[in-house]
């Protein structure tokens, strides 16, 4: 659990324009164990808690003829709290970066008490947090693609029962593109304390495996395994719920550029990123143990190295369906990445288009703007072919947006 | 409940562009009675089981460690079937228009037993449903509104716990704008047999009182009150996911311009509204007992009756918490309407920018483009401010997109 061997073999960071490391492998796995943290209800489950499915619960809704909501997924919002004293209704508790919330871990646990409906499921109760600037785009695809990439999200969501909140409002006057998430995920962790989890996820990035089920696929190998790195993006993440995110965010956000104390970090045009490299090497001490590093494109893919294998990848699932009958069943039990990831190229958890600049169209000189273009409309339909899949159409090719075709039974035989 | 004498008093049509009717105040809300209808347990319920709070139900997750949403207002994908046969095995089953699903309540009853889980709360399980063009938008600012509009839907659909499918392909070539509504709720009753109904939102339609429970706080308003009408508006409805339905839909689309039989109706130029008014005029004695319309704002408020009292309406709300300390508690429980309802204007349910056009830009010569844009500017905000409250944040203004505010504990005190 201790990474930081492996923080120490980090390359020294280039302190660019974020989106150059847009080309490294690796994401930032933010969680901790319990036995590191002062918890109670958010410690890690372990093995036999892991395995033991969800039981039946009961709750009590507030409100005559009320369904409340017992996904175990969402972070549904309990509209209204007991008469008793919650954490919310203490004076000194805040929404905003530059003071964590103390005793985070007890409050938060007093809160889950108070709403025992909450519960079961708790160590898996995600909330997807995205979001894009308040302004229309300067480029004139710009929120047409940030609309597809936000549909993208909610498709997830919605099939894997987790609860997404995306943001058009600046939280923070300077704390605009890159800081703006942490302001958001700050105050995210206070408005759904039901939710173990923060998982933040770039408006440029999409969920290309929709089969692909965090939870059930990747919690334990996100939570139990450890990787060297050689590198990390900020541009997708987990954060635990916690007092040690709290304090680190709030650490994280002082090297923005609305801090007092921007000037003294000597990080010149520091971003999240390089922001978060800095605190890695510079204070690997405090925050190291806490932090996974992951390096096999478990949860993002650099779109270049993907989006020219999507149609090959299309071909294989679909052959592969041809040849298993059970797979054409509408509403097939697909196992987790089926067999492709046995027999070849499986697709992407989610491709992100780094470097990519959809919004204001400033694409990294690496790109060309119609490679860009191209390849986000396939990643696009790529994933928006499994959801279609569900409702009976099809894209006639990843290239074609609008052009869907119905799907005969039996599809692809 | 039969509605016969209110279709027979409706005006004559004017057969004119769909936006003219947006200046009527109506919506068509489409139910039908158990007692009309071959049903099982699509029945409404009667009073008894309105009133009884869901109780504690069990369910087995298909796939180790994979947690089952259990959400009774969302329609959570379950995303497989048993190894027993089900409709979605029928070689017959079609999810596009032109041929009703045959039996289809008996195929819902079968496949819902097959599906316990989802049983508990199933005459409330809502899919809300929306969508906009392909193509990116011909306004420069198009996508962007569009954008925050899909916002605002995703918004109200997590704190009410129900799921949203937006789409963005064209599921039929011919039928386009307001006519692709029809496939589309088509192929949703057909992947979403667990959800009883259908909820379409126009994609310029925006959700202005958060607080307001569609189940809770209108359900036995819409269901079981019947109202005359004078008008009617095909840009958000109910409808029930049965056989009725199912035929319904199919002779709505085959008045669509993507049928051959398009010219008989000697309707010009026609489109979804006129095409329905002309259903209800000319069939009335086959679909008007099923059809309830609804006249005073409940579903819907036309925009230009309600962007201008906005602004009042949100101090009154203030003004109403600074006198209650309750209601300023963060997360207080806010009762139906709260008082505002007995004081003055409450907040509009829904607001609907019929004839703004934000995609396209072609605004309704009635207005001008800074009054839509403004207005929509305003509802969006007026909106959000109902949502980022529970974030700590709201808009400084009306207009003040990007500009939000923390709030002090005790906001508005």
């Amino acid at each position: 659990m201790d990474n930081r061997s492996s923080v120490r073999t980090l390359k020294p960071p280039i302190l660019a324009d974020g989106f150059l490391f847009s080309g490294v492998t690796a994401v930032i796995l933010l969680l901790f164990w319990a036995l590191y943290s002062v918890v109670g209800p958010t410690r890690l489950p372990s093995s036999p808690h892991f395995a033991k499915p969800l039981s039946s619960h009961s709750f009590t809704p507030s409100l005559a003829f009320a369904p409340s909501s017992t996904n175990s997924n969402t972070c549904a919002d309990l509209r209204h709290d007991p008469p008793s004293a919650t954490f919310y209704d203490d004076p000194l508790l805040t929404y905003t970066v530059g003071r964590p919330v103390g005793n985070w871990n007890e409050k938060r646990r007093e809160w889950m008490e108070q709403h025992p409906s909450f519960k079961p499921g708790a160590a898996w109760r995600v909330l997807v947090v995205s979001g894009s600037q308040p302004q229309p785009c300067q480029s004139p695809i710009g929120d047409h693609l940030l609309l597809r990439f936000f549909k993208n999200k909610v498709d997830y969501c919605r099939i894997h029962g987790m609860d997404i909140y995306y943001n058009t409002a600046l939280l923070h006057p300077k704390m605009f593109t890159f800081w703006a998430k942490i302001p958001l995920v700050r105050a995210a962790m206070v408005a759904h304390p039901e939710c173990e989890w923060i998982w933040w996820v770039d408006s440029d990035a999409i969920f290309t495996d929709m089969d692909h089920h965090l939870v059930v696929h990747g919690w334990r190998h996100l939570v139990y395994e450890k990787k060297s790195s050689t590198s990390l993006n900020a541009g997708v993440f987990l954060i635990r719920n916690s007092q040690w995110s709290m304090e680190f965010l709030d650490v994280w956000a002082s090297l923005g550029p609305q801090s007092p104390e921007y000037d003294r970090w000597d990080i010149p045009e520091s971003d999240d990123q390089s922001a978060l490299i800095y605190l890695l090497l510079r204070q690997g001490d405090r925050w190291g143990d806490k932090i996974y590093l992951e390096s096999d494109y478990y949860f993002q893919g650099y779109w270049v190295e993907i989006v020219g294998r999507l149609q090959n990848t299309s071909n294989r699932y679909l052959e592969m369906e041809r040849r298993t009958p059970a797979l054409r069943r509408r509403r097939a039990e697909k196992a987790e990445g089926w067999r492709a990831g046995r027999e070849g190229w499986r697709r992407p958890f989610i491709t992100h288009f780094t470097g990519c600049q959809p919004c204001n169209g400033k694409h990294n000189e690496l790109y060309s703007e119609e490679e860009c273009r191209k390849g986000m409309q396939e990643a696009l339909n790529f994933a928006d072919d499994q959801v279609l899949r569900h409702y009976g159409f099809a894209h006639r090719d990843l290239l074609a947006s609008a052009d869907v075709k119905p799907l005969s039974f039996d599809f692809p035989a």
